[in-house]
């Protein structure tokens, strides 16, 4: 393959023309396909249906605690569901708090708390001139959307293939008391797939923020998710590096079994130090009597435990693998060695990450869209939905079919040859 | 029946000898009774027993807008809750939103949102010097809990048997612009049982507050909770009377199954005017992509529509009634004509509330406790935990098996008598 840099004004011309017949061809089928979600395929959920039936009207309600889960009681979540989500968190259940049905909103609720009454006894963010948070980018749009929510600046952090560049994190977190936190997703990342090496994990550990307030926002949201059975990352908890660098308090780590089980049907958890989680259930009280009980029973019964829920991951595997293997497949059959984007296999999570020449992303997006590809929309990897070089886009393969997804990664590669090919152009003449 | 205080220092003092003697009788029977929490008995969550098979992994997971109720997906509720829910809120479908697990959550929610980002684009209530709530008394504490938590000024406002008194209420909202809310649970009151007159509804309707981001919090918990068949009270609608008024932005009404399914494991919703509803969401898109849709379509299919629920309710009825018949006959039995305390007959709710003597509810509390029987601290029904008088008693008679009611009842009498006693006892000595 010749880099499209490489070819001759007329050369590109002419292979412009060609996949102009192309697209124009696969357009006129109207196809409507979606890489645009993080979302299960209905075969993903259709593994869980046994959690319809585990809780029926014949079962034994009742957790460990001997608490009839159908009443009020336990707020910080039921024994079998702290050992369940520790486990997956790889942390003692006594640093572990159940939540509701999603780690987003825990996240938001744990920036909100921070606004209202601070972090630990500190002075609320809300009384504070300025309140700063670091973006690991690209980076998952929600957590921007947090943040930016609350009135909180947002500073992009390039990530690097061991994770967010440690250097100006160190640099700014030790200097710069307004920064009070960071968003990681350390283990497949969204949307890179990139896990952070055991050296910046390290680092992490060893920070010494100027804001005692200062907190790692670990959102492990896909620990477990991996998609190979030989391949797979290895992330260092940080929990434990923080309390072995000393510095306990500085992480909240938060999970899920939305990618388990049912999004917006699963349940959610934090783990944390013994101090942060007497600060949290301090508030938490105040909020709710408790999360759904009976939830927490169903995910704990159909799993049985870890082992159980590590054996269901395999089957999502299954799922998945073929699908991302689909649309990575189909750029490096079509794109390798044009020099016009670059991206990494991933070993696990939800996405693929896409980065094209310079000021491309937007009209990409915009070009599959025409043929019926929606993607995510361009920029929202990054806080404000601003990406500073218009170059990332993010892939999301789960949802779609595999035949699906072959038709869309084709329009994908079209659109990314089509736009790169006006870029270069232009620039020949410019 | 003599009144206490018109008996001789003799009398009394015969009189307590016999009581003590009867108290004596009962403690040694070590005895552990609970009136404490307004909890539904185990008789009365079998009833909804058939809500664990009604989703089951041969059901149809659909929701009437088509989306598989599994995934991620329709931010406010699902169509068949919102219909459920606002037939019991007595509001147009349009103008409800549903929660999570619990009302009390989303009330916490409300006024979280409003300290960062003020209602409908006002000063965020953290940037304000003060803020300050009416708190009719008594009232319920986790409402109280969740202003004080946020550091909001709780103002008494005495509760008549029409509801709140509203010529303090009209005084205070319409001329101090640091008023921004009103806690009231408008029927079956916790802990009274009132239900707000027609004419204190309109009063509602009709309050010109100083401060344009003032809200009513109409927490309709006990909406369909009734005792009876044939003694019903009925609540004016407040959405709508707000808005015959010109207020339509005033109130936001909360409801949730608490009561009516599991509590924890219910769902739980908001009513209010367009104008809040689009500020609402504005916020919730942020903090969740979406409730527990599984919950909502189990609770939509259990009961069908409001005429289930209704039917459900009447269910609920037959295990309370002769609950409250047992404790309220025994304080008309036992106290009627002493003049050392009074209490409503409620027809509906899940308290019964009983006034004593002046300064004796912590005594009398705590001589109950003596015996066996844990009741809600006294002061709890006030803001602060602090009861002016010291007078005010929660007795929550749902719990317990009526033989265990009767037995507490008994013993709760006994501690009225005998704290009465000494303090009228006291004032003839002093």
């Amino acid at each position: 393959m010749t880099a499209y840099k490489d070819l001759s004004v007329e050369e590109l011309k002419s292979l412009k023309s060609e996949l102009e017949k192309e697209f124009a061809e696969v357009k006129a089928r109207n196809l409507k396909l979606d890489m645009s979600r993080g979302k299960p395929s209905q075969a993903q959920l259709d593994l869980s249906m046994g959690m319809m039936d585990v809780l029926s009207s014949k079962a034994n309600l009742y957790c460990e605690e001997g608490v009839d889960c159908r009443n009020y009681g336990v707020l910080d979540g039921i024994r079998e569901a702290k050992r369940l989500l520790s486990d997956m968190s790889e942390v003692p259940k006594e640093n572990i708090v159940i939540f509701g049905n999603s780690s987003l909103n825990l996240m938001y609720d744990t920036v909100a708390r921070s606004m209202t009454h601070g972090v630990m006894g500190s002075t609320p963010w809300c009384k504070l001139d300025k309140v700063k948070f670091l973006c690991p980018v690209p980076g998952y749009d929600r957590h921007f959307a947090i943040t930016e929510h609350f009135g909180i600046e947002m500073i992009n952090v390039p990530m690097t293939d061991e994770g967010p560049d440690m250097d100006m994190v160190e640099e700014l977190v030790s200097s710069d008391e307004s920064i009070k936190g960071i968003w990681c997703v350390p283990k497949y990342s969204n949307p890179q797939g990139i896990t952070y090496s055991d050296r910046t994990v390290r680092r992490f550990a060893r920070l010494k923020p100027a804001a005692k307030d200062f907190r790692i926002y670990w959102d492990n949201a896909y620990c477990i998710h991996h998609l190979y059975e030989d391949k797979q990352d290895y992330l260092i908890e940080i929990l434990m590096a923080c309390k072995q660098e000393g510095n306990p308090d500085m992480v909240y780590k938060f999970c899920s079994t939305s990618k388990v089980s049912f999004p917006g049907s699963g349940i959610a958890a934090i783990a944390a130090s013994t101090a942060n989680l007497e600060a949290i259930r301090k508030q938490m009280q105040i909020q709710t009597i408790g999360h759904d009980k009976l939830n927490q029973l169903r995910h704990a019964r159909f799993y049985g435990n870890i082992h159980g829920m590590v054996q269901h991951m395999r089957k999502h595997a299954e799922i998945l693998r073929p699908k991302f293997e689909a649309v990575l497949d189909c750029l490096e059959k079509e794109l390798k060695g044009l020099e016009i984007g670059s991206w990494i296999r991933p070993r696990g999570g939800y996405f693929i990450s896409f980065d094209s020449l310079e000021g491309c992303a937007k009209a990409i997006v915009a070009k599959a869209k025409e043929a019926g590809v929606v993607m995510t929309p361009a920029g929202a990897t990054f806080p404000y939905g601003k990406d500073p070089k218009d170059s990332n886009i993010r892939i999301a393969p789960s949802f779609p079919t595999p035949e699906e997804l072959a038709e869309a990664a084709k329009i994908f590669v079209l659109s990314v040859k089509l736009v790169s090919i006006d870029k270069i152009l232009g620039e020949k003449n410019g």
